[in-house]
C-alpha cells in the first residue's frame, strides 16, 4: 500500500495507517504524504519507511512505483486526502494500474464521481470506500438476517446520524476540520449531508437490501453566517413500499457519533447503535426481544468472520474500519494472484456506493430548495 | 367524581380509576359504567358504590347527580369511552356544570372539538385530557430547564413513538382495542396519527415550548385490507426557525409503547424516553453528559412535586397518569373553594391541547394527501 | 383494612394506602394513624373516613372493630409503624382474629418474631410482610423459569442492594427515617442488614428456591460516631452447593435502592435490577441473550397475573407493592369466605420469611464478630 | 520488538501483533513463533519478516539478536506463550540486556514471580505486563478522579469478573485454551483465580490506590471431575479501613467478559463497566449523576492521552492493549536514549504487579482452605 496524505497534523490518515495494519495483512511500503516533501519524509520515517520510497508528489510516487517489479512495488493506493483532492489521485492511479481505497465521499460532485466510475469499470480495478459503519459485524449480521427473511418484507427504516460539534461556529475559526467541511470550494454543495448524511444512507441501503426512489428533504442552517447547511430531515420511500426516516444533524449539541438504524419487517425490527457496536437487538413480534453479541456462538459466519476477539471484549470503529481494508486486500490479493476472492471477503463499500452517495447530495438539495418530493 | 364508561371488559376505564384512587385525594362516587345497567351494577359493587349511585345511562347520571347538594354530588365527570363517544357526555357534563376529565383524543373529528371549547370558555369549568406522557416527572424536568434557558434557543428536535402491535390484521378480528382503531367511524380519520401521534406531538409542543408551524407528512398502511394508515412520518418546522421529525408507527414489529423525545439546542440536548421514565439525560456542548433521577434531590421543584416515592424505587405510567388527575383535582377542589390553585397543580393537558391535537391530525392529512407542506 | 400508623408526616402510611387502594379491591374503613387523636383525625378525614372510624388508639380500633358484624368491621389490619412498634399490634390484631399486613421487619428482634409466628399458626390466620422486591412481575417471571429447570441446577447467586443516603451522618440530625434506624432500640441490633439486606436475603432466596446454609460476613462502620454498621459484605453457601455474593450499603455514595439480583445455573443466568424493572435479562449458555418484558405476550403466566398496563408502559414500586396487597386481600377474600385461593395469589412474602429474616440479622452479627462462617 | 510464542494456531499471540502494531511506533523485527521451525517461518512470512530473523528457539533469538548493533536488533521481547512459559524467556531475555512486554499472569508461580524481579531490580530494564483493562482511557479517567480526591476518603469497592465460558466441562476435551488452564501444571494452583481473579484485583488497587491488607476467600469448584476452581468469591479488607468485594466466576453461564468495578467514596461512586468501555459512570453525592466519555473535551489529560479517536467512535480491547504497548514503547525508547519519559507514558502493569498477583493467588487458596481471614 502506498498513501497519498496522512502528513503531520492529518488526523484520518493515521486512522487508515491503523485500520490497515491492524491484521498483519497489508504493508505500508511507500507514500506521499505531503505538498511539502520535508513533512512528507519524517510521516515515512515514522512509518519505518525507505527514504526512496517517500515522494515528493502523489504523481511521482504514482508514476515511479508503477516501474517497480509486482511484489515491490505498492499494490494499492490509500488515498486520505481532504475530499476535494480525492479524484486527481484516484484517477491516476486507476490510470496506471493501481487499486484504491479512498476516504468518503467518493468527490466532490457527482461529475467526477462518474469519470471515476468510468474509469474503473473500463480497467476493471478493484475500489474501496470508507464507509466505516458497514463494517462492524453486527451491522452485517443486521443485514444478512434481513437478506435470509428473518424479518419478512421490511416495512419501516429510520436511520439516523447526530453529532453536535458544529454547535458552534467552528468553521469560522481556524478548526482544521470545520474549516473545510464549511467552505463550498473543499466540501461540495452540502455539509452535513455529504459528510455525515451519505453515511445514513449507505448504512440503510445496505443492511436493508432496499434502494431508495424517492424522497422529501429539508435542508436547514442554525449558526449565523454559516454558508452551507447544518442539520438535514428527510423522508424516504423505498422500492416495494417501505417508508423511512432519516435525519442528520451536526447541531445537536451535545451529541457525539450516534448514528443509528432501525429497521421493522413483518415479523420484527432491528436495532443497531454504532455508539455499542457488539450488541444487535432484535425484537420480535411474536417472541421475546433478543440481543446477538460479537464474539458469541450465535451470529452468522459473516459476522464471527468480521470479528477478531471473543465475545465481552469490545471492538470498536478502528476494527470496523480495519474490516474494509482487511476485504479489499484479500481482494486485491486474490485480483493479483488471478483467482477468485472468498465471498465473505467481497463486502466493502465500493466506487458505485459512492456515485449513488453523490446523487443522494444532490437530491437532498433539490428537494430542500424546492419543497417537494424527488426522484432518486 | 363519577366515570363514564368503564363497565366489565373495559381497559382504560380501570386504568383511570387506579390513577385517580392512587393519591387518596379523589372519591369514586357514582357511575355509568356501562350501557348495559346490570353490568353498570357489577361495576359499581366492584368500586364500593352503593346502587342507588350507580345510573343507567350518563344523561341520567348527570341530571340526577346535579340534583345532589355540593359535598354529595360528583365534583366532576370522568368519561373513559372510546373515541366516538366522548363528544355527548363531555358536552353534557359542562352543560350542567360539572367539570370533566376525559380521555384522548378529545373528539372524533374538530367539529365536535371547537364545540366542547366552546362551551367550556363560555361555562369556565375545567377540562382535563389525559395525555398522560406530559404526567412524567422528568418530562417536567425537560421542559422547564428549557423554560429556564439551559439549552439555549432550540434548534432541532425529533419525537417519535413507535409501536409494532398493528403489524398484523388484529383490526380485521374481533380484537377490541383494534376493532375500533380501525373502523374510520369510532376513531375518526386516522388510526396512527389520532391514536399515537398526537401524543408524540402533544409532548413535544409541551417539552419544547414551540409551535409546529408547518408540516409535511407521509403517511402509509402497510396491512393488507386495513383501511387506515398504520404509519406516520412527518417533517416539522417551529416557529423560531426550529426544525423536527416526527414519527409515529404501529407496524414497527416489536416496538412496544417506546415513545420518546430528543430536543437540541444551542447548549445541550435532552433525551427523554418514556420507557425509562425516570432518567432524564442531558446532553451538553460544554461539559460531561447528565443524567437526572426522579426522587433525588438534583431536581427542579416541579419534578418533585410529581414524584412519590424516593430515588431508585421507579414509578411509571400510572404515577404520571395519577399527576393528572392529581394537579386536575386539586385545581377543581380551588374552584370550588373559590381559591386560586398553586401554579404547580395547573398543569395538565387540557381541552385547548385537545383541539390543537385535531387540527394536527387534520393537517398530517392534508400533507400527506397534497404531497406538500402545509401550515398548521 | 385498618391502618395501624401512617399519620401526618408519615412516609410509608401513604405508600401502603396508594399499594393498597390501586385496584379498587380494597376499602379503607378505619385507622388509628396517630397517637395525637387529633391528627389521627386529620389522617382520617383525607382518606375519606368517618370519624367515628378513626380511632385513638391501635387497641381501642381493633377492640371496637372487633364487635361490628363481619362484612362491616375491618378485615385485616395493615401495620405500617416503625420497626419496635410492629410486635404489640400485630399480636394483638391475630388475637383478636384480625389478618395482617406488616412492614418489613417483621419484628425488633428474633424473640418477638418467635412469638408472633406462634400465634399465627396457632390462629391460622394470614399474615403478609411487605417485602416489596419480591412483588415485581419479572422476579415471579425469573423465579418461575428456575422452578421450571430452565436454567439447570444452580450453581450461582449474586445479590446486592447498594444506597448511598446513610454517606452522611443523617441519623445524628433530626432527619426522620436516619434517626430511629440509626437507633438500636428502635432499629434492633443492626441498621443496614435489617433494612435492607433482608430485602436482598428474601429476594435471593424466593426466585433462586435456594436455601442458605452457610453464610460469613463483614459488617464495617465507615461514619464517625455512627453506632451501627452502614454496610454489609457477606459470602453465602446454599443447600446444594450453590456459592453466593450478598451486599448490603448504605454509604454506596450516590447509589439509590440498586438492588440487583444475578442467578446462574448449568444453562444460563438470570439478572433482575429493580431500577428497571420491566426487564428480565436472560444470557444462554447456548443461545443467544433474550430480553423478557412486562406486559408483553412472553412471560410466564404469573408474571402475566401482576401485571396491569401493557408492554412499553412501565410499572414500577408502588405496583409492586400493590401486588402484595393483592394477593394477600385475594386470600383473605377465600378465607373470609371459606373458599380455597387461587395457586397465583398465594403468593407474598409472610411471616416466616419475616422469621428467616431475624435470624439471617442474627447470624450476620454473629459471624462478622466470630470472623468466621456460621450455620443459618 | 521480537515475539516469543505467537505462531499458527496461537490466540494471544496476533492479539498482542494488532495491539503492539496499531500506532506505528512498533515495528515486528524478529520472532520465534513456535517450538516447530517451520511454522515460525510461515507467522513469520505473514508477518513479512525475512527468514534470517525467524529464529528456531527464543534462546537462538535472544543470543543472536544480542550481536546485532542497537537500531537493528530488537529492543525488546514481548512473550505471549501460555503461563507455564514465561519464566524462563523473560529471565534469559533480561539476562541479555533486552526489555521485556509479557503476558500475564507473570510466572507460574510465587518463587519463579521473585526470581524475575530480582533479576528485573538487578538490571534495571523494564518489564510490561498486559494486564489490558487498566489501559482503557476511562479506567485511568477514574484513577485520576480518585487520585485528585473527588470521591473524597474511599471506603466501599466492589470488583467482579464472570464469565461463563467453563460452564461446561471444556477441559476435558481437547479445547486449547480450556485445557492448559484447567490442568496445575501449566496454570498454577488455580484457574479462576489466577487467570482473571488477578485481572480484578490488579484493577481494584490501581483504579482506588488502596492496597488490599487482608482478604476472606471461598473457592469453589461446580463442573464434575474438574480440578481447580472455577468460581471465587472474597471479601477484602483495605488499609484505611475500606472494605470490599471480589469475585471471578467461569461457570456464571451466559456472561461473557464483564469485568466491573464500582469504588465509592465520601463524596460519591464511580462505576466502569468493561463491556462499555467509552463511558465512566460517576455518581455523587451531592450532585446529579455524570457521565464521562472518551474522546470528549470533558475528561483529564491522562484519560484523552490514551485516546485515539473522537467521541462517539468506540475504541475497544484491542486499543486498551495497545495502550500498553505504546507506553511501554515510550518508556523503552526514551531508557534508549538516556531521557526521562513523560510521565504520561509511565503507565502500564509493571513486574510487581505481576509479583503480587501471585501474591494473591496464593492467599487465596490459603484462605479458602483454612475458612479464615488471611493477610496480604
Amino acid at each position: 500500500m502506498g498513501m497519498v496524505g496522512g502528513g503531520p497534523g492529518s488526523f484520518i490518515g493515521h486512522v487508515h495507517y491503523m485500520a490497515a495494519m491492524l491484521d498483519g495483512q497489508i504493508e505500508l511500503v511507500c507514500g506521499s504524504f505531503s505538498s511539502d516533501p520535508k513533512k512528507s519524509l519524517i510521516t515515512g520515517a515514522k512509518y519505518f519507511l525507505p527514504p526512496e520510497r517517500v515522494y515528493d508528489t502523489y504523481q511521482e510516487m504514482i508514476s515511479e512505483e508503477a516501474k517497480l517489479p509486482e511484489g515491490v512495488r505498492m499494490d494499492f493506493v490509500c488515498i486520505v486526502t481532504p475530499n476535494h483532492l480525492h479524484f486527481e489521485p484516484a484517477k491516476l492511479a486507476m490510470e496506471n494500474g493501481f487499486h484504491v481505497v479512498c476516504d468518503k465521499p467518493l468527490t466532490l460532485d457527482s461529475d467526477e464521481a462518474e469519470v471515476l466510475v468510468r474509469i474503473k469499470n473500463e480497467t476493471g480495478l478493484l475500489f474501496a470506500l470508507t464507509h466505516t459503519y458497514t463494517g462492524y459485524p453486527m451491522v452485517k449480521e443486521a443485514r444478512k438476517l434481513i437478506q435470509d427473511g428473518e424479518l419478512g418484507k421490511i416495512r419501516k427504516l429510520v436511520v439516523e446520524y447526530p453529532q453536535g460539534w458544529l454547535s458552534e461556529a467552528l468553521e469560522q475559526t481556524d478548526h482544521v476540520q470545520a474549516s473545510w467541511r464549511g467552505d463550498p470550494k473543499r466540501s461540495g454543495k452540502t455539509c452535513c449531508v455529504g459528510d455525515i448524511g451519505t453515511h445514513a444512507f449507505q448504512l440503510a441501503e445496505y443492511v436493508s437490501g432496499l434502494k431508495t426512489v424517492r424522497l422529501m428533504s429539508d435542508l436547514s442552517t442554525h449558526v449565523p453566517n454559516r454558508v452551507l447547511e447544518d442539520d438535514a430531515n428527510m423522508l424516504l420511500q423505498f422500492d416495494g413500499g417501505a417508508r423511512g426516516v432519516l435525519y442528520a444533524s451536526q447541531i445537536s449539541a451535545g451529541e457525539e457519533n450516534d448514528i443509528k438504524l432501525r429497521v421493522y419487517g413483518e415479523k420484527g425490527g432491528i436495532e443497531f447503535r454504532q455508539m455499542e457496536p457488539n450488541s444487535l437487538v432484535i425484537k420480535w413480534l411474536n417472541k421475546a426481544m433478543e440481543v446477538r453479541r460479537t464474539g458469541t456462538g450465535f451470529v452468522s459466519d459473516i459476522a464471527a468472520y468480521n470479528t477478531r476477539i471473543p465475545a465481552g471484549h469490545p471492538e470498536g470503529y478502528l476494527e470496523a474500519f480495519a474490516n474494509i481494508y482487511r476485504n479489499a486486500a484479500t481482494c486485491i490479493q486474490h485480483f493479483l494472484e488471478g483467482t477468485e476472492p472468498p465471498p465473505e471477503a467481497m463486502d466493502f463499500p465500493t466506487i458505485y456506493e459512492g456515485l449513488r452517495g453523490m446523487k443522494f447530495v444532490d437530491k437532498a438539495v433539490e428537494s430542500s430548495e424546492k419543497e417537494a418530493w424527488v426522484e432518486i
